[in-house]
């Protein structure tokens, strides 16, 4: 499997990550040759998705570190390379995660030329543990999806998701994804319902694309038609990402999710939510009250891209000029509707108990 | 308020119709001067929704007797009318009802000059039929905005709706926007959530471009939103249309309605449904197992249309070229998640024994 970033074969002073903002219409891979290029690729969106965005930034540093080599005032270029890179997305947790820990590990060197090894080595350390955490997810994921493939005779297993919470937005095997991949890596007949993911469309243009790059039947449906195809018995289990989790087990994650929880509940087909353990967040409780949930621009959903007949990408007003259009980013699962987290621990009971049992290093 | 469909004014032998395909960036209104107008105008979906179908195929009638009128073989022309009028859309009730009509209308009488005056008059009076149905809808519904206003001490009542049940898809009034029009009307403060209605957007283009011209303050959302503001409180009730109600108030309508009753009754919102009684169907019982759900075309969710820059209409392609997408029209909210069914001889539980209070004639 490929992954979403990665040093040039021919020459590891340039990082190479794919312009996801033409997905699923074209692949153009980006050379990143300095940080300057690394700060626009996270500020503009060619790389999204937290761990991706992170290690993209790991690498940031690593072309700091080699610009500096050759300046003589070496310590303001890795000072304004952190400042900048840190100022590239607003609220990606991961983007500061990852700039202190290169911060810290570069602070242990004096000399250049070692903090330049060092910088890389952390760099590739960070895209490695994210792969291993993504595997890992899937390896705790697979189970699910064998017992209902043996329950159903070796019929295909049907899942739903939500957004993109696949390979592209980390470096390998995503976290929703990730017990999908390896299903299909089994010989486990899978099939995927893909939520076109209003307003963004990442499931479409991202989650549709990687799953044809990995040869795993699919099928696009409108963010309308969940229910439907629950009511039907068309879907087997649900498995969704996050962007955060509470100590409780409420789930905050794109908007639309919530309704694809309360379908599942009603219909009593299974709610997985797969998550890194980096985004628990063990200070909160309450989801609805405590995860403040962000507003984005409204022309996300007045206007949106495809491409034209002509090849061209074109963006197209969908409303009339004049209506105002409202665009919250996400929604909160409350975890009374969420059959379990898919950890790189374990699977777990959405709760402070469930938590707490893979995590007793949590307990208070 | 203008009407949909009505004569042109210095000509009472053509139709005038607004070309609903080019909404809501363009207002074309076409002139219907043949029956075969008329049937180009229901294929091509210049016109949609039930009501406006059957009424501008009545008018059809009056067409093709005018054509008639002038030739040597005039009941062929009314039987090829007839038979292909029918045809022009598959699935449509309305349509049906009103050709029936008309024939036996037209049946009773022999001279075409006294047929084309009996299909001029019945013709409008669909049309004038329609248009106090959908007011009663209305008048019986606004008693549940007034009282909400009420409790809210005359604060902004907000109200969701899902596609376009209004008076684009009737000839005025509608029947979802109807209390909503009335309230506005009456001066009481209203605000409505458009849901955008993936695949073909009826909201965002339909719903949004009706509000707007009424002066009506909305505000146009993704599907995937309604979850979210109802949890947050921002969401006083939800009115939605149907294509059928069963006799024990299982709704079906457009794709999507299911997921926000779920949300409305997780989140003890009111949901009601807004309905002529000809769209009962008092032969079935189980919406989710008798009502058959049409599946068209793949290319609804692929494509879309919108106004590109330059003012132009463009298809713009949404999804990977092979990923394949599915596409239900409806889905089915079972009568527990209803609140109340508003049709124009009052409001009712939905259940068999609500609508046979208000339709006693239908006891078996």
């Amino acid at each position: 499997m490929n992954r979403t970033v990665w040093l040039k074969p021919d020459n590891s002073q340039i990082v190479q990550v794919i312009d996801q903002r033409y997905l699923p219409h074209e692949v153009i891979i980006r050379d990143l040759a300095t940080w300057q290029d690394v700060e626009v690729a996270i500020k503009d969106m060619i790389v999204r998705g937290a761990p991706l965005i992170g290690a993209t930034a790991a690498y940031g540093v690593y072309l700091a570190c080699l610009e500096a080599q050759k300046s003589e005032q070496p310590e303001k270029i890795l000072e304004l390379a952190f400042a900048r890179l840190r100022e590239s997305r607003p609220t990606a947790v991961n983007l500061f995660w990852a700039l202190d820990r290169m911060k810290a590990t570069l602070s242990e060197v004096t000399d250049l030329p070692t903090k330049t090894t060092l910088a890389l080595n952390t760099a590739h350390a960070i895209v490695e543990e994210d792969v291993e955490v993504c595997r890992l997810i899937g390896v705790h994921g697979l189970p699910i999806v064998q017992a209902i493939s043996e329950r159903k005779k070796g019929e295909v297993v049907n899942i739903l998701t939500h957004c993109n919470a696949g390979r592209l937005g980390c470096i390998e095997w995503g976290t929703a994804t990730s017990p999908i991949y390896q299903a299909h890596k089994l010989g486990i007949p899978v099939h995927v319902w893909v939520d076109e993911t209003r307003p963004r469309n990442q499931g479409a243009s991202l989650t549709a694309w990687e799953l044809s790059q990995a040869g795993i039947p699919h099928t696009v449906i409108v963010d309308n038609a969940g229910g439907h195809l629950m009511q039907h018995g068309f879907v087997d289990m649900v498995i969704v990402g996050t962007d955060r989790t509470t100590r409780t087990g409420d789930v905050a994650n794109k908007i639309g999710t919530y309704l694809k929880a309360l379908a599942a509940k009603d219909n009593n087909i299974p709610f997985y939510v797969a998550l890194p353990s980096t985004t628990l967040d063990w200070t909160i409780r309450d989801g609805l009250t405590e995860i403040p949930i962000e507003e984005r621009s409204q022309n996300e959903v007045k206007y949106i891209m495809g491409k034209a007949q002509d090849g061209s990408m074109q963006t197209v007003l969908l409303t009339p000029e004049n209506s105002p259009a409202s665009n919250y980013g996400f929604d909160v699962t409350p975890a009374r509707l969420i059959t379990g987290l898919v950890t790189e621990r374990g699977v777990c009971e959405a709760s402070e108990k469930g938590l707490l049992g893979l995590f007793p290093e949590k307990k208070l």
